[in-house]
């Protein structure tokens, strides 16, 4: 799907460049933006700023909009629009750009006075000079894009691999004013650019690649449901930034802000002498899992995920609650309001690190078990899932289990990071990118109940003569609430029968039934039935019920959202009935 | 809804009256009895149980089974059943029943005899005798017709007025063998036959009455939505049994079972005064609401609920956590897998009362606000809702949340009464009840997400005068899950927008934010949107999302169940628009 939805936006964005191979002198496009009044890039993270207001919003706020580049195919839309608008001031003034040898020659000194958009917003890459300043509205991933003016694309393109795309340079060209000057070149070629990836860690090669820079891969389907504990190899991986490097031995762990308590710094060996070690089997799941299903309906903006951006693991460590009461935390002093927030240690180039928070009663619950975890299926943390010590907060969303913990907050405000506040939250079918208030929904926290069809395959040949089918899948839902029923349909959902539930390795003596409200880990299920006489093709859907009888939604347009995130309708999969060839003969 | 279903029951019924005019001889039947491999009755709360296993049913399991009476059309189906296998005797053996005047007197010695199925079953009403023992398999509410096994059948016809219908007095004709002597008569007459609703409190008018004794009603949709909080006059009553008449000052509440603890014995006063008073509102909807939405898809057993048996309503009353404690109970020393059970007073003609179980997480959890009630909406609670003390169960369907509450027990094990063990559980679109197995699935606690449309009324009028249209509705969902957004189509699902939500009565300052978890009361909404131009008919639709991020399921089939519960798919009102007379003539 990934490729497919690639393509025909790659193909989307051929056409719009035929429109405009006719391109602006600077000074025409600056007259364009004072005359024209531009509208907000649709894929920014913070809508609402005017361009009079990028320098003041230089505070922490517009780093949380750093994210927002990661999301591949918003950006892919946003140079469509950077096109369209091209365009439209093409058909007005038409005049051929000057060729580059009779481009001026700039300076470092001064290409670094430009760094707003009242000075203009000026940029080098290779050896060339830049004036994005009517860009800077369009860009997908923010006003980010102001980290650079002044100074060189190179590491900041580095950091987000989105950008090392034809059309990216193809656009970056149409802005080109100037060259730098011979020693200034030579000054930046001794600046090496560095990958921040390069210390990412190798990964199995099984893995389904969304992105590779952060990585974000998920394994096939067929495979998630051959085990009941996910390896932790093929366990889908969800980064948002590199892999930081982390040393045990200087590892500490902070943590502040607990009412009436005093800060407290932990080394990984205390974290693991000092406290219990408590062992809980949790399924995670990103909120984006399934999106590609939205992606068909109408594209949304995200990494296109599959159906196993989910998985089930064993994690150890010491509980949240413990550290916490060790940091002074007294219930009768802290408001049932506030929040726990998490930093990690991976940061961008602006020293913005990876945030989330949870509410603080799920975080000091008995029941909650909420985990800093330094084991995974027994063994280490792998650098992918957090090494040394990561959070798990089973029954919610993956996005709240912060890897490569560095700090805990008590608070009485969420976390201020970009993905608590303006990402990962659920917005009505009617809601775009043009009336998005991130502030009118909550974050997610529990997911609802969500199934998926591992086995077959979409498109999969069942022969007749086999005379049934095996159908397999995966159903969890969120807030611990357990798996109690799952639906198989094999015409579509006119008929239903009843999955068998498996709650542990096949063969292995099942789970005892966990205390309610504490059933953190899938179900995986099967259903064998005859094959329907005269089928020629089956819609295999299946649908879950948790012990609260939420069910899931039948359809996906209704459940439609700008980021597609909660992508839990019933999951549907068409495969061919293959006739013996005595019967088609027959027939 | 529910009297067009009974009238074509009644039309079924009178159907089958026709073909079985031709009786049986009482020696015929028996020899059917002994000949036939009966079909267990479609109804009977109790499947599985063979004839010869009667007598020894006669302990506390079959009392369960009284409450399968209450489900008027279960015991229409039944009395069908009935008159199928009379006709299927009739093909065969064709002669006509002797005149009454021939038939012989019986003592009440005599009838006294006949209490099992191998002496055979006979009962008396209004001085005849009745042979029943063929009867007794296809009776709707399982075994427990053998209570009146050698006696009269008045006391228990007076406890479910279901029989009070012309069909059944026909059914029981057709088994009468002969009289009652004169002597015995006399004195039978003398035992005057009281009716335990009696003494029933009086009802708002306004109320929809769906079944009289027990008394269950609902307010009329379009009023629901008038008032945050709901009056307790209309407030929706759901009774299985008659209203208890309970002396607050010799009322105890028994607690018992407390591991470690010792049990206690608490008189009203003391509930009120040596507890601290604690008040939630919260919304308590029947298991059953909506129900009359699943029996258009196809027939299910119960009572013929339409969107509003749910209501909101303040409650007060000490924490039963506290009591709890007061009993002795210790966390350390109570298994967490454990139930609290309650007590109803109200009991049926063989003292077994009204019963029900929470999870014990639930009933001390310090979030979880489980209520021992003794006031709704700030004054004594009214008779048909448990006076003088009740449960209040927030976030919980409403079956657990036990009127004119006489016991508490802590226990290993939930409930053993009917309505937690053989009712109120959801199942597949799949089980009928042939293949139920009532084990199967657990207990209804949590309810899912809800919503519905109050106003406008399904076949309503919009004038296209008026411009525009308002619909609003209520929102809820179980488990404390805020409702945090509904959104409404005017297009049958087409295309949506967004409501506004209402958290306190209209005018009032919105109560500030639950505590996550604790989301105990509905949220009113409310939409005014431009009517659609041209269209002719709107087809209004909502669905509500809570802040698991739940959603309501599309469509009504897919999760139809035998026992009509858990109906929360989208709410569907269909409104023709009428053209102004102007545009008409245009037209």
């Amino acid at each position: 799907m990934h490729r497919t939805t690639n393509t025909n936006a790659m193909l989307l964005l051929r056409h719009c460049r035929c429109l405009t191979r006719v391109g602006l002198l600077k000074t025409q496009r600056v007259q364009l933006l004072q005359g024209v009044a531009l509208p907000v890039a649709v894929c920014s993270s913070h809508r609402g700023h005017k361009s009079g207001q990028y320098q003041r919003s230089h505070g922490p706020n517009w780093r949380h909009a750093l994210a927002g580049l990661l999301a591949g195919t918003g950006a892919v839309l946003a140079y469509g629009l950077h096109h369209s608008q091209t365009e439209q001031a093409a058909t007005t003034i038409v005049q051929p750009i000057a060729p580059a040898s009779s481009l001026p020659i700039y300076t470092q000194d001064e290409v670094t006075k430009h760094r707003s958009v009242e000075e203009g917003v000026w940029v080098t890459y290779k050896g060339s000079v830049y004036d994005i300043t009517e860009f800077v509205s369009m860009h997908p991933g923010g006003d980010k894009i102001l980290l650079a003016a002044g100074g060189a694309l190179e590491p900041f393109w580095a950091l987000y691999a989105v950008h090392s795309q034809d059309h990216v340079l193809e656009i970056l060209s149409e802005y080109k004013v100037g060259e730098l000057s011979a020693e200034d070149r030579r000054m930046q070629q001794s600046v090496k650019s560095t990958d921040p990836y390069s210390t990412d860690p190798e990964r199995h090669p099984a893995l389904r690649i969304n992105s590779l820079k952060p990585f974000n891969a998920e394994p096939p389907a067929e495979i998630l449901s051959d085990n009941y504990i996910t390896p932790s190899a093929i366990f889908f991986k969800r980064n948002h930034l590199p892999v930081p490097q982390v040393d045990p031995k200087s590892y500490r762990l902070q943590v502040e802000g607990v009412p009436g308590g005093a800060p407290l710094s932990l080394s990984l060996e205390e974290l693991k002498t000092c406290f219990p070690k408590h062992t809980v089997t949790a399924t995670l799941q990103c909120a984006g899992n399934r999106r590609s299903e939205m992606n068909k309906v109408k594209q949304v903006k995200g990494l296109n995920w599959g159906i196993a951006a989910i998985s089930n693991a064993t994690w150890s460590g010491a509980r949240l609650k413990d550290v916490l009461l060790a940091a002074g935390y007294m219930p009768e002093v802290v408001r049932q309001t506030s929040h726990v927030q998490f930093e990690g240690l991976d940061s961008d180039v602006t020293g913005t690190t990876y945030g989330a928070s949870i509410p603080l009663n799920k975080a000091v619950s008995e029941e909650g078990d909420v985990l800093l975890a330094y084991q995974m299926n027994g063994e280490d943390l792998p650098a992918d899932h957090g090494y040394p010590v990561r959070v798990v907060v089973p029954g919610t969303v993956g996005a709240r289990n912060v890897k490569w913990l560095g700090k805990i907050i008590v608070s009485e405000e969420e976390s201020s990071s970009h993905w608590q506040q303006n990402d990962y939250k659920g917005f009505s079918p009617a809601t775009d990118w043009d009336t998005v208030d991130f502030k009118s929904a909550p974050a997610i926290q529990e997911l609802p109940i969500q199934s998926a069809i591992t086995q077959p395959a979409e498109g999969a040949v069942v022969e007749r003569s086999a005379e049934e089918v095996t159908v397999k899948g995966y159903a969890w839902s969120g807030g611990g609430r357990e798996v109690v029923r799952v639906d198989v349909s094999l015409d579509g959902g006119r008929t239903w029968q009843v999955a068998q539930l498996q709650s542990s390795e096949k063969g292995q003596v099942p789970a005892p039934s966990p205390p309610p409200g504490r059933a953190w880990a899938w179900k995986l299920w099967e259903l064998t039935a005859p094959l329907p006489p005269a089928a020629q093709e089956l819609e295999i859907v299946c649908k879950a019920v948790d012990n609260s009888y939420n069910m899931q939604p039948d359809s996906v347009a209704p459940i439609w959202n700008l980021r597609g995130v909660l992508s839990n309708a019933w999951h549907r999969v068409k495969v061919t009935v293959k006739e013996d060839e005595e019967e088609q003969k027959l027939l």
